[in-house]
């Protein structure tokens, strides 16, 4: 089939679209048991685990399905997925493949680039890396003192640490006593670095340098800073107790210094590589590689539904249908994150920044300029502890701020405690689905500062347990909506343009030529200049 | 003078704010060296150090700031906050004063209740901390075990929670070595208290628990947890390695199985209870009750320097006039606080907390529906971290969001490393004013995916150097700018009934009554029925 990519104004059903937005709607005559037992996709994960989304309360009637469901279909996005799956170049800006997907199973058969199979390269990769892992958690590799690597320290930013860091946090409790605990270092601020130095034995550390350019100015600086600090220690030659991740076409890759390279490759995007070597290196040495290849099950099997062409079958599809809705038709500017469970205190800030870096873009994929808006602003906390803060904003401000809960039936740890009747983890999911029923419903009250308007869509994804295919699969669930999104807004989900102009004018400042006044006395105030 | 309490669209000069507004602005025309250097206020802080706020990036004309300083003398915000220091019952709805100031200094004469001077009762609570801390920091008062403790554990959630956190994740670095350790339980989620209880030695941890009512479910959960834990351990008496932070009226107040107790007050909401008893043990036991008090000794500058009338020499003012211009005038929904400091990772989430909750109201002090929108959402992580991840939509998305920057000229830790002709700490800070440019003067392409429109407005709060008064200064600079901000919506900052629904559901759902059919179904999902 031949692919059309139209700006979402351009497609049949927009406009009906936009006049279903302007339907009054009522949680307390719509939300009954029905609704919420049937608005609702199950995907199934390996070994039985499953992952739920449920669209209950979401502001949605049937007639509200029957034009997204079109709207997918003129958008072509499940053809579109396709192509990205076999290769096409997707990312135009860039003149790159997309292939994410791929660094956790091959769908839609072999993707080759200059004669080389890509899916085999990453998982040779993946290989590699569980034979190094392996190695140093028994002892065939050591540090150069001859003593045990203990801890492991990822150093790189953006793509290269928020990922990875809150898949580490989301599956330290549930694993117990990791084989390596981690840390991640990754502001050119020096004192995050020293706060992270503070902490380690350098002689039993492993460190880990990703940067898939190999010219990333804070991860290069932090590898100074981290080197130095282990010559100060004693280590003679401390980039033998670190490995690169990093693409072959590197400055890094070219080096003999480190105790060994593993590689990625440009068809993956920082924001989507925690499933690659960027990922892969540090949870596996973290966890151990079978713990990350669960991840990666998790993650495929998400994926393989999200081929799925019936919307009320495709939970990532229409997760991002329905984000478009209140993006477009009902004019909502923000999308919160609220996952009711501490380990994933920090995938709301990688979500921040795989949805906004992906799909906060004004122009469509050929550069022409939108006349609607894309990618909300995300942002997000772990509940209850959100409940005590932002939340009277969610229940009672001027704006109103579509949701997305996460929950799981059980704990990682197993500790729970009975107080009052019940234990933590039935009062933790009683107020998680209290919060669902208080933003829809809502509550009158004769006293106007305690009335509720409720009227707050929510959805709810949930499993039961945050298990290593669990954790994939919620990841995948939102790369893939974020990437359905980006087709419905026409835009080029992979690239990020809009970072560049800052690197530019840092430089600037750092150099020795004439620069704007105003930024000149900018950088003087801060000692920059 | 007496005080009128009119909504901001009753205020006469509020038609001129809302057409100004529609006045363009170009920021290529407007920023120059001159308006950087004068757009500025500086607020001195004791032993010489400052905090500086500069608007030279924000879309304000002389005009528009006649027109701010208007508005600020129509509204009375220095009288409002004259009246607060005083002890009037700012809180309206739940019928008390507000004097999280009067916790860091008297500015305004003694404040009295029911025949107690309350700056008394506060400053001796932190007199009773200091003198506890520093029997425990020279060993007069020790665990059970006779051993001396290490680690202080904060159990409480939202107010209890985030602002001494945030404080201490501030500190901890500069003073290098802490004298306890401190760790932070809040989530009812069990697996949070069994994450922290897991890093800890039971036999040299004090804990100690904060709820000013003594009926906060999550606080009270975890502490039964946590008991268990110490006995599960080998402590006879658990509860003589706690002490509380509670009000004397709380149901904790009148046990006497706790090691000690310190007091609070209904005088001072959660959210702004970093600076009494509730951040006040903590940090005393953590770094010394000196360091608490330089903490406070900034705090208390920067309330002085709030009264002053004239809005240019106002920082608090400023900042918040310019946010309400930004938000009633410009429609802007959101804004982002972005530190250049590790340091200060958690301070956004605090002040999201702060602001939201505060903020986030659709009815004005007597309960009337507002016709304006109120508090925007809050968000942020640090710099550089956040330039490799959501900054993308902030520079090219299709939303304008306003932006707070906060910077240090020096870091905390003195660690540092030259690399390509710069220090970590210059470049961090090249980056800082390097965005500050990009986001205001944005940069044209031929290449519509590389083009930048510019505009989007920013402010700088920077300073030497993040100390403890420093620290002080920032936390009473946004206090300040959410109290002014709250005079002129009209609301009432210091009250939350937004989080009451949501306690009565799940209690709804805890018990054994008949609850709402939806409710019921999505309880049932998550198997907290």
């Amino acid at each position: 089939m031949d692919l059309t990519y139209q700006n979402l104004n351009q497609l049949p059903t927009y406009g009906a679209l936009i006049a279903e937005g302007k339907k009054p709607f009522s949680f307390s005559e719509t939300l009954n048991a029905d609704r919420v037992r049937s608005y609702e996709i199950i995907t199934p994960l390996p070994a039985g685990e499953t992952l739920l989304y449920n669209y209950g309360a979401k502001e949605v009637y049937d007639s509200t399905l029957n034009l997204l469901q079109k709207l997918a279909i003129e958008a072509q996005v499940i053809e579109k997925y396709e192509a990205l799956l076999k290769g096409a170049i997707m990312n135009t800006g860039e003149n790159r493949k997309v292939l994410h997907h791929l660094s956790r199973g091959q769908l839609a058969g072999p993707v080759s680039e200059n004669g080389r199979d890509l899916g085999a390269f990453y998982r040779l990769q993946q290989e590699r890396i569980a034979e190094f892992a392996e190695k140093v958690h028994d002892g065939r590799i050591t540090a150069p003192s001859g003593k045990d690597f203990d801890t492991v320290v990822q150093i790189g930013i953006g793509g290269s640490d928020l990922g990875p860091r809150a898949l580490y946090l989301a599956l330290e409790n549930f694993i117990g006593t990791p084989k390596l605990k981690a840390y991640f270092i990754s502001n050119v601020d020096p004192d995050d670095p020293a706060a992270i130095l503070n902490l380690l034995d350098p002689h039993t550390t492993l460190f880990i340098l990703v940067s898939k350019s190999g010219t990333t100015q804070e991860t290069l600086t932090n590898e100074v800073l981290v080197l130095e600090n282990l010559k100060k220690a004693g280590v003679s030659e401390p980039r033998k107790q670190m490995i690169c991740v990093t693409s072959e076409t590197s400055p890094l890759a070219k080096s003999s210094d480190y105790l060994d390279s593993f590689f990625i490759d440009d068809n993956i995007g920082g924001r989507y590589s925690s499933t690659s070597a960027v990922g892969g290196a540090v949870l596996s040495l973290a966890f151990g590689p079978e713990i990350f290849e669960d991840l990666l099950a998790g993650a495929s099997a998400v994926d393989k539904a999200a081929l799925e062409p019936e919307v009320t079958k495709n939970a990532a599809l229409m997760d991002a249908l329905i984000g478009v809705w209140e993006r477009n038709s009902k004019g909502y500017p923000f999308t919160a994150i609220l996952p009711y469970s501490q380990a994933l205190s920090r995938f709301p800030a990688h979500l921040q920044q795989a949805d906004m870096e992906s799909n906060g873009k004004q122009v469509n994929r050929v550069g022409q300029k939108l006349e609607y808006s894309t990618g909300p602003v995300i942002f997000g906390e772990p509940g209850t502890n959100g409940q005590h803060s932002f939340y009277q904003l969610l229940h009672q401000g001027t704006d109103i701020v579509p949701l997305q809960f996460i929950g799981f039936l059980r704990g990682q740890t197993g500790v729970d405690t009975e107080f009052q009747g019940s234990t933590s983890q039935t009062k933790l999911n009683a107020n998680l689905a209290a919060q669902i029923a208080a933003f829809a419903l809502g509550q009158k009250s004769d006293n106007p500062n305690k009335n509720f308007p409720g009227g707050r869509p929510s959805s709810l994804l949930y499993s039961e347990r945050l298990t290593p295919r669990v954790l994939g699969a919620l990841l995948a669930h939102f790369e893939n909506k974020i990437m359905f999104q980006g087709f419905l807004w026409n835009v080029n989900s992979f690239d990020q343009e809009g970072v560049q102009l800052g690197k530019v004018l840092t430089n600037q400042v750092l150099g020795t030529g004439t620069i704007h006044p105003a930024l000149e006395a900018y950088a003087k105030k801060l000692g920059a200049r």
